[in-house]
């Protein structure tokens, strides 16, 4: 996936910060991105990956792992921890100095003097303790705040990340049609809704939405959120098994899948089963609105912040209160309205560069993945979101997965 | 989940080190199994722990997530980031620096003026700026190498912790005997075995499996092993989609699923549709034995090793090699016969403490749950592997979940 690609993204933001090295590590690649980019897939013991600037990078995993590293083929230069002579480093200082050992021989082989950044999901507790024992050899560790490194170089996609996404983004986009056929199927039955002759609650649609999501071999880590009535009023609510669905009630159906691979997707749909009252319908088509509007201004070098404000005038404009409202000192918090922010970037996370906030002045690039989410919420009374996640071009953007937006499901 | 239980757990690895206080932090609980632990569930935005020696946490979380921080229960001192000011931090001090500036205000408030350790999976680039920021405001900062003291707390399952275990257990169970009953019922025609009219593949069976998951509410984050014939003889190789059951062929089915809550189980069946050889029942009846015995020593006190070195002892009673060859200095590396552990810690990790390897001084204590999988391979033939998950008791060991252990199914 895009080596060249990869490797001048890690290299200039190593450049920019002066960093002679990055030693990205961990004891497997799952759940720790960084690990997973940079050797371009899935090591079941993980492994050290090392990189200078300028430099093309060095890769040490298990003798498990070193074919299968070999394979994925995102570094060329794959050793074994053998090869250096882990384990006689394991016999000469004990089991805890051996690893932070092999670490710096590697380093001095490589020439490195300078700043050298540790990366990856790792321990603190250990990792603050290697990074003092290669202080204690003369390493000159440093640490690197976030936006790292690498979640600066992870922003911008290679064209083979951006396929990969896309397929994520055709399962998930099947997956979402399928349960709103089955919705606009549902059977009526003395004041319920069934399906499959089953009683349409939360917990039975969210059943069938687990079924789809093993048979197009995705799997929910962080769970789907299927939330109706008051409960789609809060975008942290994953909706209650038990609640029943009725007809004319909102539903917010946010769902974030990843793949083997490691790529995620997010997207959501917001509508009623039958027909919405006026209300339900003004919030859906300011929402709509909103997104549209929001949409329809990304480019490569617009500042993040203003596809986020460009939502904010839509919303206000329909007289719904917005985050800016806590920028601008008008109130301390807002508890209805757009209380979230427009979006964020996806890859091998669900949350990462660029964030669509406020706050963000950067500007977007083309290869960016980004979901724009703009919905507005009414304690109480529910809410509507409607999220697509888009890819930034040099013009405009491009939509990875088309789903419908319809708001009455009949 | 035993609250009291693992404060002294906590508070007696904490003593150990002479650690004034530990800091345990993560912007998520998704992936983090000390922040978890900690906090006792999983909470969208995670939060900072802190726990000075003999004192009582404190937990700060986001405003979003403190109702749901209390609910759990398992911290009583639960506060939001804002009750300690963070956002104003942020403007005084920017926002890299209002994370550090936000932990060190706490912990003065605390008196903390001895050793801290910082936990929780981690950035280690975003970690090592922490830790170095919180030094220059004058905390005394400490690594602590694995086994961390909360890789020792988790090590001892409280009550609530091992019933949790044995639900995931017996769901897994279910699972298995399912899967098992399918395949015992395959149709012939032409040469081929069918499943649910469908050409008995590695694949469709995987299929099968992720329903199963889905409708018992597990997960499979990290894939299962279904492998059939000679790549049943490599313990990381997860099956080949496309291959064909075949009767007579050694099959390992090794799941590894895990529940809402973040705890894992562990299970291995070995087996043959039909008939097997006489080589194949003669790799599985030394397999089986081997389990049975270093089961049979299982109690707490026993160093970990010990029940490995039972194991050991079986299988090369019955001629394999074992990796006891290796630190015996017999053999620089082997490939067949024995070639891993005897087992392994479950709980919030797949992987944990206490590790029954030859390496493993330390006691077993009552409460530790491990799996134990002696298992036999031969490169190009197939392998065998057993394994159950357990619970260690003051007399000897409880399995948590029960599966048939038969070899041909016929």
């Amino acid at each position: 996936m895009g080596q060249p690609n990869l490797l001048i993204h890690i290299n200039y933001e190593m450049k920019r910060r002066n960093v002679d090295a990055i030693v990205v590590l961990g004891d497997t690649t799952l759940g720790n991105p960084d690990l997973t980019y940079v050797v371009g897939g899935s090591l079941a013991r993980g492994g050290i990956y090392l990189k200078r600037v300028n430099e093309q990078p060095l890769l040490l995993t298990s003798l498990l792992d070193a074919r299968n590293a070999r394979r994925l083929g995102r570094v060329k230069n794959v050793h074994t921890l053998t090869d250096y002579g882990y384990e006689r480093l394991t016999i000469e200082h004990g089991r805890i100095d051996a690893y932070p050992r092999l670490i710096f021989k590697v380093l001095k082989q490589l020439g490195v003097g300078g700043k050298v950044v540790l990366a990856g999901r790792n321990d603190l507790a250990w990792g603050v303790n290697l990074s003092d024992r290669l202080r204690t050899l003369g390493i000159d560790v440093t640490g690197d705040p976030s936006p790292t490194i690498l979640e600066n170089a992870r922003a911008t996609k290679s064209g083979e990340e951006l396929r990969e996404i896309r397929r994520v983004g055709n399962k998930t986009a099947n997956l979402v049609e399928s349960i709103l056929d089955e919705l606009r199927s549902a059977k009526h039955k003395r004041g319920h809704l069934l399906i499959r002759r089953e009683r349409a609650t939360v917990g039975a649609v969210k059943r069938i939405i687990s079924t789809h999501l093993a048979h197009e071999d995705l799997t929910a880590p962080e769970g789907t959120i299927f939330a109706t009535g008051a409960s789609s009023a809060d975008p942290h609510n994953s909706g209650i098994p038990s609640a029943e669905i009725k007809e004319g009630k909102l539903i917010v159906f946010d769902i974030f899948p990843q793949s083997e691979s490691g790529y995620w997707f997010d997207l959501t749909r917001s509508f009623v089963i039958g027909r919405a009252n006026k209300r339900a319908r003004c919030l859906f088509e300011t929402v709509q609105e909103a997104q549209t509007e929001s949409l329809d201004v990304l480019r490569e070098g617009l500042p993040a912040q203003s596809a986020m404000s460009k939502a904010c005038d839509i919303i206000e404009k329909h007289s719904f209160r917005t985050v800016r409202d806590i920028y601008s000192g008008k109130a301390q918090k807002i508890s209805s309205g757009f209380i979230h922010s427009l979006g964020h970037g996806v890859g091998l996370t669900i949350g990462e560069e660029p964030y669509l906030s406020l706050q963000s002045l950067s500007p977007l690039r083309s290869g960016n993945v980004v979901t724009v989410e703009p919905g507005v919420y009414l304690p109480r009374i529910g809410g509507v979101r409607i999220e697509d996640t888009v890819q930034i071009t040099a013009n405009g953007y491009e939509n990875l997965a088309k789903v419908r937006k319809e708001f009455e499901l009949t």
